[in-house]
């Protein structure tokens, strides 16, 4: 049995991963992989996804040039979501911030504690309950 | 318009959420929110999911305690996934174990640097290519 069989792809043949970093901990970017992209991020320790917009496989950084180097590759414990450690070369984002999650939304339970603030303070009391 | 407005929900009324341990970084779980559990999270700080198997609204520890306090919402640059950071009451994983992600999968190209080492050692040697 090869390794990715104990992954539970779902009806498209894709899993979540996200990407975090091996260093300090954040959170980069969420994408996802089929079986392909999980066997060549293992085989090479360079980060492959598989591409939903252009249904292809990607690897993180073919064009960009900012890939990631994967130090370990977890599963979780049902098997359908996978955890991707990596050394990231540049910015994971498109929009070159380091990582995808840089917007924070507020609400009246959660206040903003990090993050760029502006995008989500003061739309809590618009929340509709 | 509503904070959630900002959310892109999938053909499923879903959006993956990851949940991140606000003090030390650690990926606790993945599971999924439609717009119901990210309102709900957002207005009371607690960490609100939708539950798949059951198809329902599932505030995390309903029954097993194991509560999440939600510091910040975080959605990334597309609006598809979101980050819940949180400071946990109890284990996120139904094993008992802190976090979902306790499993390494191990290639040629990826080592096995933390984790419970069993689970992937061994197994890269298997891997097809």
């Amino acid at each position: 049995m090869g390794v990715t069989e104990r992954v539970r792809f779902d009806e498209k043949g894709l899993v979540p991963v996200v990407a975090q970093d091996a260093e300090d901990g954040a959170v980069l970017m969420v994408a996802y992989a089929d079986r392909e992209a999980v066997e060549r991020t293992l085989a090479t320790g360079e980060a492959h996804y598989y591409s939903r917009s252009r249904g292809e496989l990607w690897r993180k950084g073919q064009t960009s040039g900012n890939t990631q180097r994967v130090v370990e590759v977890r599963v979780d414990c049902d098997g359908d979501t996978l955890l991707y450690l990596v050394e990231p070369r540049g910015p994971a984002c498109h929009t070159g911030e380091r990582t995808c999650f840089f917007a924070t939304l507020a609400g009246e339970g959660v206040g903003v504690s990090a993050g760029r603030g502006e995008d989500g303070v003061g739309l809590g009391a618009m929340l509709e309950r």
